[in-house]
């Protein structure tokens, strides 16, 4: 592991500069976050919107998860362990899956993968998060989403003991994220790593008016309780919003994460609002620019990009910029999962 | 206690009538809400807004209360038990103890209350929470608070169990309020009884533009989080908000919970909004109006009421508007616990 960490190192040495004050890990939280000079600084292109990427924060997230487990090894001689289980057979849910083993790879964080059938019964997988609860060397426990219709998917995330919840899903750890002044284990990745992608970037976030599009647990609604953690003003928009470009269009800060390629048009946005898109919609492409290994298909975001960057002051593209900080955030929280159990914290 | 019963129901029934098909009881959201005719109807009054009194709602929520417990007393010889934990001699603090203590007898609620000196140990009041969650008899329990500043509020509130948390501040039961899909256990008493307030008056939710002044858990948070579980598009406003009134003013709905007298002026309001007034503040009067009775004060809720009747279509009044629905709201928790204890539901 420390070849690969040092290969890592590396490479993010040559493509980043890292501030000596950034404090990354643990909950970001206002209260307890640690303020940091700001790594990238968004500059505006010509007319357009200053792009957002994910990639090198990213990089030197990892870079940091990986220094640490490197000490860790070095220290105590042991490092964190990540549990994934996946039901069924979605390709995209694989994709995910596939994408988080590599990330713990690149790392140095353990992993262990439960695959069962589409099938399965309930108590089938209630006893493989149990046991994966009771095991000691496992440090973070995904319950890879969505589950088969057959199955209680609120019922199997309560399952997972809150304290190897590295998803934040838990309601315990969400009802300590939805409180001011107490302290979830863990906030969700998506929402955390979005923070930290305005954070890093300089976006102050007390506040700015704030619209989150959508409120799944995944992203709207722990997004929108992290934002009011930090202080802005949020409203939230969803299926029965009458006239939502009305609300998107007063946002300093709009947040999409409604699952739906473009639906966010230019026209909804403010003069240089600040726009996180954490959509990720597979669309079948024009066949004239068809080519074999895309097959057909693309990835795109919940916010038309060929239109926003006409209107925002900044924008995260898709696929690069919430997607691959979103991945590092899980290893941040497996991390912190694993000093909390080593007693390090 | 049957005698009293019989007297409560005797003065209830002459003073409103109650359609035969409301479903009071249990938490109240939208996916397992029963719907039901509205008790009363909002008039306007001349060009003034219909006032939406609570005192009528929380007397007949105390005599489905007080019903059930007849009951469940004749059924299985048990009766629900709240405990009540007072810390200080604060008079706010008492006040509140004595309306509930009358309530809980009202119903045939039995009660206990350990009252601690305000220096206590942290210790000394964890051990009443753990033996109050211990005891198989106390369904309820209650700290009220503030607390002393030299108790960790947070800790001691996490100390309930979440199984006799019926003021709904556990993190737990939070946690679910905030996730669609989830059923808490308990919702906090005043947004519980402002959704009621709503409902009861045929006011429609789904879909509306609600804005939420505060954000404690006691009001502001929860009353937001319920809110978006019954689909109304929401926005919280707070002490980092700029131009509040800018976004109080597109409210169909709206919720005061700031504890300033008067802060909710008649230009922060939509013409014909439903405004929810949760706030109780003390402020002196005029020494010309002193009365000996009143000691020179008076109760006055966060809205500027004779101003914000000239411009919403409904308006609560402090006294008598949020404040009796609330402690009915407690009543009805507590029931909710013993049946479930009890395994009645």
């Amino acid at each position: 592991m420390r070849a690969r960490c040092r290969m890592l190192r590396k490479a993010l040495l040559h493509s980043v500069s890292i501030p000596s004050s950034c404090a990354l890990l643990g909950p970001n939280l206002p209260d307890i976050w640690v303020s940091f000079l700001p790594l990238l600084r968004a500059k505006p292109n010509g007319h357009n919107a200053a792009i957002l990427g994910g990639k090198l924060i990213a990089q030197d997230i990892k870079l940091k998860v990986a220094e640490e487990i490197g000490r860790m090894k070095n220290g105590i001689g042991k490092i964190p362990k990540l549990a994934l289980v996946l039901v069924g057979d979605r390709k995209d849910s694989q994709t995910f899956i596939h994408n988080k083993l590599k990330a713990c790879d690149q790392v140095g964080i353990e992993t262990l993968v439960a695959q069962l059938p589409e099938n399965c019964a309930e108590k089938e997988l209630i006893d493989v998060v149990t046991g994966f609860n009771k095991d000691p060397t496992i440090h973070g426990i995904i319950v890879q989403l969505p589950l088969p219709q057959h199955l209680d998917e609120e019922y199997i995330m309560s399952s997972v003991s809150p304290e190897k919840d590295v998803d934040g899903f838990h309601p315990h750890n969400m009802g300590n994220l939805a409180m001011r002044g107490r302290k979830p284990l863990f906030i969700p990745c998506a929402p955390k790593g979005c923070i930290e992608m305005l954070l890093r970037h300089g976006v102050e976030i007390k506040g700015k008016r704030a619209v989150v599009i959508g409120r799944s647990k995944i992203g709207g609604l722990p997004t929108s309780l992290l934002f009011q953690r930090h202080h802005a003003t949020v409203s939230m928009v969803h299926a029965f919003t009458k006239n939502p470009e009305q609300i998107t269009s007063e946002a300093d800060i709009l947040v999409a994460d409604v699952g739906m390629a473009n639906i966010v048009r230019g026209n909804w946005l403010k003069q240089g609002a600040i726009v996180i898109d954490m959509g990720t919609n597979q669309v079948k492409i024009n066949d004239e620019i068809y080519d074999q290994r895309s097959q057909g298909f693309q990835i795109t975001g919940d916010v038309c990009y060929e239109e926003a960057i006409k209107v925002a002051s900044a924008l995260t593209p898709v696929p690069g910029g919430m997607g691959p900080v979103t991945i590092a955030m899980l290893l941040s929280n497996t991390l912190d999962s694993a000093k909390y159990a080593f007693g390090l914290v």
